[in-house]
This record gives C-alpha cells, sequence and structure tokens, in this order.
C-alpha cells in the first residue's frame, strides 16, 4: 500500500534536468498523468501544449531515461501505460496537489488549461456558500500590506448596528476554513484584530504606518494542540476516527497559531469542553484543554473586530 | 468597489491570442502579476519561464496591445505598473483561483514553479488534522472508475470493531469539507454508499461491475438549501452574518446532492433543529427544514458505511 507514498519524492540528483520552464511542465505533465491517468501518449503533449510531434518525442525519451521503470509501451492501445513498481518523480505528482486540482476544476476555480487533469471522475464537494471576496477590496488590501500603509475603511461588526469607520494597519491573511480574514492593528482598538474581509468597504490607502507586526503577539504565538478520538465512543468508532485524522497511537498534535484558536476550535467543533454526551456530535476531544485554557481565555475578552 | 469583479471577464474576441500553450502561460502570468502584485517586468517573465529579453518584449507588448488601459510604464522602478483602471483580462486572475493558490503555497500542495505568484504575504490558514489519503489507493480507486470494475477492500466502519472485506463499485469521489469519500456500490450492503478513503485498505481492481451509475439515485438528486442569519441574534450581528454569506434580502440559496446533505448540514451546523438559545453557536438556520426532512429521515436509515 505504500508503493507510492508523496512523502519519498526522490532527490534532485535523479529527476530529469529539463531545459527550459516549458520542457519542466511537460516532464511534470508526463509524470502526473502516468500516475492518475495511467497512461500517457505523445499527442497529449502535443495538443496540450502545442508542441510538435518530435519535441514530445524528446519529452517522452528524457522522462523514461530518468525513471524507465516507470512506463512501458502499449502497442495495443498506442500509449505508454503506467508499470505497477511506478514511483513518482515530482512533487506535482502529489496525491494532496492532484484532490485540490480535481477540486479546483469542479467549483471553477481554477481553468482547465492550468491543469493537467485529462480524464475526471464524477466530483461531490460539499457546497459552502460562502461570498467571494471582491477583487478590488482584496488588491487594495495587498497593496497595503505590501508597502506597510494604512487603510481607511467601513466594516460592519457585530456590535454596532450600522458600519463604523476604521483605520486600520494590515499585515497579514487567514482563511478560517469558511472566510478570509485580513490580520491588522485596528487603530480605533488599538489591538491587532481579524477582519472579515466580506464585510469591509470603502477603501482607501493612506500613508505608511507605525505599526510593527512583530508586535502582534497573538499571530506570531504558535500552540499546539492534541486530540484524540472521543473517550465515550464504542472501540469500533474510536478506530474509524484515528484513521479520518492519521492519529498515531490514539492521538495528534498540530500547531496553531493563538489568533487562529478560536477558529481551529470551532471547525473541529472543540469550542465547549466535551462530555460523555457530546461523542456522537463532537467525535475527538481536545486532550491538552487545561493548557489551552488560558489562550482561550484570553481571545474570550477580545473575539474579532 | 466593483471595478474588476471577477464575474465579467472580457468575451473571447477582446483577449489577446496566444501563439502557443507557453505565449498563453506568459500573457496570463502578466495579467496575474499586474492584478495582484501591481507590477510586472520583463525580466520577471526571463526568470519565470526561462525565456530570452527579446521574446518577453514580444509577450508584453501582446499583452498590451490587448489592454492598453491595464498597464503604464513607471521609469522609476523599470516596470509596468497596474492602472486604477485595471481589468483582469484572464479567469487565471480570480480572486478565487488567487486565494486558493495562496492557500496552496502555503500548505505545500502546490509547488511554487505551478504558481505565479511572486510576493506572498504572511498566512494564517486554520490547520485541519485530517489524515492524508494515500496515492496508491487513491490511483487504484480512480482505475476501478474509469474502467467500470468492482474493488476488493478492507474497510473499517464505525458499527464492527474490525475491518471487514467489503467488494465495492466505485463510481465517484466525493469531499465532505474534512475528508475525501469514494461513492460505491457496497456488494454487502447491496446499496449506494459513502467510504471514507483513508478507512480503505488492501485493494485489488476485480473484474467488470454490472451495477450503473445513474441507479444511484440520492448521488443524482440535487437540493435546494435556504439560509438566513439566525433571527435570534441582534440586527447588526444578522446584518454581519448576511456579510459573510454573501446572503440577497436575506437569504441564500445553494444546491447540494441528496448523498451529502448530511455533511452540507455538518459543515454548517445545521444537523440539529435550531432553537432560540442557538443563535450564537449556529449563526444560521435552514430556512427550508420542513421541505428537507423526508430527505434528511432517508439519510437517517442508512448513513456511511
Amino acid at each position: 500500500m505504500n508503493e507510492h507514498v508523496d512523502s519519498v519524492f526522490p532527490d534532485d540528483d535523479d529527476t530529469p534536468r529539463p531545459s527550459s520552464w516549458s520542457q519542466d511542465r511537460r516532464l511534470k505533465f508526463i509524470d502526473f498523468r502516468l500516475r492518475w491517468e495511467g497512461r500517457i501518449n505523445r499527442s497529449d503533449l502535443v495538443d496540450f501544449f502545442d508542441i510538435s510531434m518530435p519535441q514530445a518525442s524528446t519529452d517522452v525519451s528524457k522522462y523514461s531515461e530518468a525513471a524507465p521503470q516507470n512506463l512501458s509501451y502499449d502497442a495495443r492501445i498506442k500509449s505508454y501505460v503506467r508499470t505497477p513498481n511506478f514511483k513518482p518523480l515530482f512533487a506535482r505528482s502529489g496525491t494532496r496537489t492532484y484532490l485540490n486540482e480535481l477540486q479546483a476544476l469542479e467549483t471553477k476555480i481554477m481553468e482547465p488549461k492550468s491543469s493537467f487533469v485529462g480524464w475526471k471522475p464524477d466530483l461531490g464537494i460539499v457546497p459552502l456558500p460562502n461570498r467571494n471576496v471582491e477583487g478590488k477590496v482584496l488588491s487594495t488590501l495587498l497593496q497595503a500590506v505590501r508597502e506597510g500603509r494604512k487603510v481607511f475603511t467601513l466594516y460592519q461588526g457585530m456590535v454596532r448596528p450600522e458600519p463604523v469607520e476604521r483605520t486600520i494597519s494590515p499585515h497579514a491573511f487567514a482563511f478560517d476554513g469558511m472566510r478570509w480574514h485580513v490580520r491588522a492593528y485596528c487603530h480605533l482598538r488599538e489591538d491587532f484584530r481579524d477582519f472579515v474581509i466580506a464585510r469591509l468597504t470603502i477603501m482607501q490607502v493612506g500613508d505608511a504606518t507605525n505599526i510593527s507586526k512583530d508586535d502582534d503577539t497573538q499571530w506570531h504565538t504558535m500552540l499546539q494542540l492534541v486530540i484524540s478520538a472521543h473517550p465515550s465512543l464504542p472501540q469500533q468508532a474510536r478506530k474509524a476516527i484515528q484513521l479520518d485524522y492519521g492519529m498515531h497511537e490514539g492521538t495528534t498534535k498540530f500547531e496553531c497559531r493563538h489568533a487562529l484558536l478560536f477558529y481551529a476550535l470551532r471547525r473541529l467543533r472543540l469550542e465547549t469542553p466535551e462530555d460523555a454526551a457530546s461523542g456522537a456530535q463532537q467525535q475527538i476531544v481536545l486532550l491538552n484543554r487545561a493548557e489551552l485554557q488560558p489562550f482561550i481565555d484570553q481571545l474570550q475578552t477580545k473575539k474579532t473586530a
């Protein structure tokens, strides 16, 4: 089962040396199609890259010199096919990369020409009805971060009925699993906060800011979360959940910025302390809650902007 | 604020005609860098694509002939810069595409050479401690779907303590917001079910299946979900949530496969009927729950594999 796991891509020494960016793409295309679609022929290269047949032959030769064990020619279907010993040469053929690409194609985030996917299985993606970020708002925020400037905004918070004028000094972006935020110093509240980008309007880039992102302690503090399957579940359900989360000896650990702790707990349904009744809903528990409680309390006094 | 929204990319007639796949990439690179980083010069093209300076000049000319209003030359920084009237030419420069790319780079799903991102802001992504799907398992399942074959598997379900032998006929893949599933006919349970890929092991591709994916009614049935902000929240919080979800006149509608309904409700925290107390936790309510209840009940008798 472990024949071609993603973590064992060969060192650079073993991979073919492309003569150009374009050839690099084509060698990766060959590797990708073999891994995920089981076959490749020269016409695939000609059609996708608008190259000549002789160029396609050169590319295939270059690939098979580097990895002769990966492919064999099947005269019946006039294609090179993946061998049972196939090992991907490039991280571009990684499993997560492939799945992300399927998802991005399905949700029209990726244009087909950017993708190496030829044959696509039927896909179902759980829809998220979140608002798209507006391009102009995002590019304005990016400019402010890049140039270290303040931005004048109107922000719809959760506390006041109308949007409030806020001058912010943004320094980073965050994705909470659902929505994109900009992380910024709020000159009104005099503190670093999260602003949901979809709630920001009327933006103008101002002067250089005097705020240093180094002072955003919660952003830079990394915390460790330790989770396990919910102990109130029957053993077989715990086993299944351990597989889902890739747990090792019943637990898994991961890092999270202090600033993102609430969102991580929310995403994993761990905001409220678990009890015996919560197994079916929560599935997992946070083993080091006591250790994290002071960090949770700190956020509770502030929450988002 | 609506100057360059993603939905109004010009028709094909207005976009430049690239002479090759490679030039198509380079024109899109110019558009992308102008939109998201505000500037581009010929050296950026030379460095990224390993092309000559004259080729880079040709590319920039081709781009600016098609969209002279998008860029101007700034002699001070020896670069072309984005104008205030900039309108992206290509879907490759879309906002969701850009954000997806930032996220994929940050989580190492995307290799930098595949991305057009040059300057990257600081990013925080809420971590999801889910297990990576194994490449060999995924490519075996893909092969079975492509060739219409059965697969012999061992599956760790939630009901029996040990993994159980299952012969399945897979026909599609699904992402529930957290985990990847394969959608398959289970020859043991004689029904179409979801199998979490991370719980499948020991797989062998078998003979052609006699199962038609057309018979998977729950997969092919599309349901409409209608949500609104939770009515027990104060008006200002409802306003903020309406912005988060891109609601129009207080509601938003989206489609979901019947087979994915549980996951969608879970992801949105709408599995249990909302009451007045649940506003702070749930934030949103499902307006057409009564209409969907028969579909929910159907799934409850079966759940996942």
